[in-house]
């Protein structure tokens, strides 16, 4: 079949062949762990992620960071293997190699030639089942992430994005930074981490997926073998956590403005209001609309902002979704002096297409513009890697390129207008850092212009 | 043939068999204009790069920075196409699609479906050829461009970069920034960057390179149609640019320090010393070195100052050459109460590894690690296209992966203590940016330790 695949929990075994020749099978242990491949035709390298479905967001107030302190702990080592022995597994080869922490998920990954990709689940399975977090490796590690931090935020875009979650999402727990803070590291200890690791990196929470040269019972074979090697039962029934996430939905957002003064020579400004859920049927609808505002040099924020008045470098907007609720964001780097403007403008664009829509050429751009992009994206095993762990982990069906582009095509103008006036009718948040006070964004107030 | 072959000036045709059945061709028009290809079998996109051979160290003084601006007015329209339009050509097929400015070249390329290609050929030869640099324009790009080094400057790690090329070439045109500065963007006028552009882009300086699918008579149909309509005589005859730079050589290296005080978090610090040009026979003994050195989560100095210390969380070595010099750096983000500890630990890496060498082990490991990386790399037609460019542009020979692994076959361990103890010994420079001044770095004095 093709098209869009439903990936129902109490399935066990599915076959699903996708655009371009792909073929993605799943196979779901009865312990809850789930192995996804996706084989390319004429791959000859591929891409592995370990998925676990624990994020920031699932932490408790008195270990926030924890999340992704455990990330760094489980390149330290294993009953088996140093932190250098890791190390050298993937430099040997030459494989990329690196883990990443989200607010939802936390995913150990790597990419290699396919000869190399048995030894790349075994390290990742024996890392993620088996990191011992030595208390001395422990303490070395707190101070690179403490450097981690303080390199975050040294940085600017970074600070304002950190910053802008916080203003849409309030004191929910997808609005906090997902590393914690400076005060959060230096004084969660070891034991509130290794408790975070035995709660929620169980088989049920475990998500495997491959793309590109990969055979999927081979796979199988390997990731039973090196969990069971590991001491995990995988005859023990149990369920996948669910993909609605536990903790309660956003609700009550109102708006607010997180401003932080610094003597800097531009000033990083994000404007948020809440998005769309990653279940939300609009989703293609967003996709587009993203595109036609601020996806492309052709874009509408680009245009205005840059190309006519040359008032930023760079200057984008975006839209992040979660399994509950979403953020659609607009960004710009500017001068001072112009920061005011500068977000007015922003705000107008988006105003503009809620009250007099987009063209049929803006919505043929997009799709054409989506259709490419996503057809090189695809040559990447990364890229089908992660799509793979989103389909299963947080949307619960897998959709080729060419469903993509289906219900990208059944888009119209008038959806994209009204997905619009609902997102500028939100309360409108703003992140800035620079030189910036209450006085900056004065004029902007955050309600919807007349229609 | 495989392996190494040269690429003569003189010569108007060649053929190459590469690795992994890639075929190698290159024209040259009697006018200069040099067009290389390689083909990959079961490639489905292409990303072909206009490469001009001009860059920042080319610039008078009294126009600093605009090698950089006149890459931005490239984008901004010609008699037939606005800069709307040329963004859209690239959009509406979902291409990525970009430019950049270096020390000795500028390159404008995209990547595209296969069926996209004579577009983007077209497009991307008509800005190189035809831009107008339309008056009103070129101020509202001044305000982008000021936009650009303003954002660059609010990135420490930008900066420490730019202070530490500075400081290892002193007056030299490869030790100013590529950009210019804000006071020298605020000075140029139209016409110095119109004869800028006038001088430099002529058929001599132009390769065109394009890797993935692509069929090489039809591209140099397309390259030879394009530019013939916007007017390139390209039967007059004219011998290509030289790959040794004409301005003189770099000598009288001294070491110097650049520090930056900054009230930020971090202390970004890079050591650096003189290193190889791009034609010396010791590039694959550099390439060990690096890779051992600060290549990997298993070089030493990851091992040393991150795994074992918990000093920095980005820690890495590099290197980069140009026709007639180069550099090697070494790169850490640190607390400011550790950065003189951590500059200290640093150089004893590359002084121990002038001293004591390497062992096979490790010279193995970076064998293994460069020939998957590079496999790994050239997956991507980007990477390819890059490589093309390069071996026309500087090195003057295509080499393949198969005889850059034999190349590094034959390095040994002697050779790399030897390169790494005459590296150690070069003049010394310190770039820092933080809460840095003169006595950070009191103990580190740039004198080789005794052999």
């Amino acid at each position: 079949m093709n098209g869009a695949v439903q990936l129902p929990l109490d399935v066990a075994d599915l076959t699903i062949t996708s655009s371009g020749g792909a073929l993605v099978r799943r196979t779901i242990l009865p312990s809850g762990v789930r192995i996804l491949s996706e084989s390319v035709p004429g791959a000859q390298s591929a891409t592995v992620g370990f998925w676990v479905a624990v994020g920031s967001r699932d932490e408790q107030p008195a270990t926030y960071g924890s999340t992704h302190f455990l990330e760094h702990l489980l390149f330290k080592g294993t009953p088996t293997r140093t932190a250098l022995d890791i190390a050298v597994s993937f430099d040997e080869v030459g494989g990329e190699h690196n883990a990443l922490t989200a607010k939802e998920h936390t995913c150990y990954y790597a990419k290699v030639r396919d000869v190399d990709l048995p030894m790349a689940v075994t390290v990742l399975a024996d890392m993620v089942t088996s990191s011992v977090l030595d208390p001395e490796e422990f303490e070395s590690e707190r101070g690179v992430i403490l450097e981690e931090l303080a390199a975050a935020d040294d940085d600017p875009s970074d600070v304002v994005g950190e910053r802008l979650f916080e203003a849409v999402f309030g004191d929910h727990p997808l609005g906090r930074p997902i590393g914690g803070s400076a005060a959060s590291i230096k004084a969660v200890g070891r034991e509130a981490v290794w408790a975070h690791y035995r709660a929620n990196y169980r088989p049920q929470d475990l998500v495997v997926t491959v793309a590109g040269s990969v055979d999927h019972d081979e796979l199988v074979s390997g990731v039973e073998a090196a969990l069971t090697a590991a001491g995990w039962d995988l005859t023990a029934e149990a369920a996948p956590v669910s993909r609605r996430h536990p903790a309660p939905p956003v609700v009550g957002y109102t708006g607010a403005r997180a401003l932080v003064p610094r003597p800097i020579e531009q000033t990083n400004l994000m404007l948020g209001v809440p998005g769309l859920d990653a279940h939300d049927d609009r989703r293609s609808t967003l996709v587009a609309l993203n595109s036609v505002l601020g996806g492309g040099m052709s874009s509408r924020l680009f245009q205005e902002i840059r190309e006519k008045r040359g008032l930023a470098y760079s200057v984008y907007s975006f839209a992040s979704s979660y399994s509950d609720a979403g953020l659609v964001g607009l960004y710009a780097g500017c001068s001072p002096r112009r920061a005011g403007e500068v977000a007015d403008l922003m705000l107008a664009e988006l105003r503009r297409v809620g009250t007099d829509g987009i063209t049929d050429q803006e919505l043929d751009r997009a799709r054409g513009q989506l259709g490419g992009a996503s057809a090189l994206a695809l040559e990447d095993s990364d890229t089908r890697m992660s799509r793979l762990g989103r389909s299963e982990l947080t949307l619960g069906e897998y959709i080729d390129l060419d469903e993509s582009l289906r219900r990208l095509a059944l888009v119209t103008p008038a959806d994209v207008r009204e997905l619009a006036a609902g997102l500028a009718a939100g309360p409108l948040s703003i992140a800035a850092v620079g030189d910036v006070d209450d006085d900056t964004f004065r004029g902007l107030d955050g309600e919807p212009a007349a229609a």
